[in-house]
């Protein structure tokens, strides 16, 4: 049977896949970033179990492909963002975050605690 | 050989596409269709020739359907939403909107003047 | 410190907020339900530790649905599908699933053998 | 009044930005491409006046993106694609294809026949 420790970090998987796949593709630009941002903490944290989502997109990064590049905005994709998730699920808190390993956004379960 | 004005209602649609199948199936409630809100207008005013975009996400709605159910949040999709668009194209304004017409939430060209 | 079972719990939500948010919203209709289905298990079972995928559009669902509308399609969501995964962890195997459980598509750790 | 003509470039547009923001972001290999090729083109063709879709990821560039990084699958975005739709309306043809121009994913109007 799954323990309540696995069912939290199930949840806190549902959110950052929830979070990526729900959002990637959206066009984004340094005057849009901030109202993205906002909105996808809040979205995420509807889902159960949700208590808190913090989005950086990041200005550096994004600044620097749009320099390269014909057009003035891109797609919201992993290299443009930092995510931390914390999920409560009875009593345990997980904390999960996502940054860049490498060229894969790694999504990382940080911490599982009771 | 198309014209500016069917240049201009191509690129009408295809912001209406964008924002409808980018944004369908985020998690929305009350405290978070706000910034869901000014989110997808934002982003899609990033996109070529997108002069003003406007979102409406229907509480009476959304309240309406979070009352009948178990959930406290739901799915983005065409019945919580009015949306107004407009596009400038090498001189012609396009005005575009979608409302529900009975259950399909129809994406209609308003007007396209030159 | 996480274990490989909290680890495997985390990677299976990954892979179905995933496949849930990337998909959620497809216009979906009878003659093209098995190539989604086809199409939304491979592209999860790329995901890492992901080892089988099982999407099933509910037709006599869907015929309901095209039955009661004008549309002669829809947008898929959580009511339209059942789904199984499994994913295989660092020798541990996790088997999740997801159904409605009355209005609510509830994804659910089925089991976490070691 | 928007004309024939008008209605069946936005609606070639409104299917564009579909089958671009439902699908970009979806896990995509070599050995998955092609299932996903059927699914983007037939979910397409449900929506209205979609006469015909066709689909084609670039195993070439596929291949090379992931030569050169460290993960064996990517995110399905533009530059992996090549799309040519048709639209009927009313008696007007309208046909349309997406390739990249430089680094842009540029969806374009290719004729509109009475």
């Amino acid at each position: 049977m799954p323990t309540d420790a696995h069912e939290a970090c199930f949840e806190a998987g549902i959110k950052f896949g929830t979070l990526y796949h729900q959002f990637a593709g959206t066009p984004v630009s340094p005057a849009s970033a901030r109202s993205l941002e906002t909105a996808m903490a809040e979205a995420i944290e509807n889902q159960p179990h949700c208590v808190a989502v913090d989005v950086d997109i990041l200005d550096d990064v994004l600044a620097e492909t749009l320099a390269a590049q014909s057009a003035d905005y891109t797609e919201l994709t992993g290299r443009f963002m930092e995510v931390r998730m914390r999920v409560e699920y009875e009593g345990i808190t997980v904390h999960t975050e996502m940054e860049m390993e490498g060229d894969y956004p790694l999504m990382k379960l940080v911490s599982v605690d009771e």
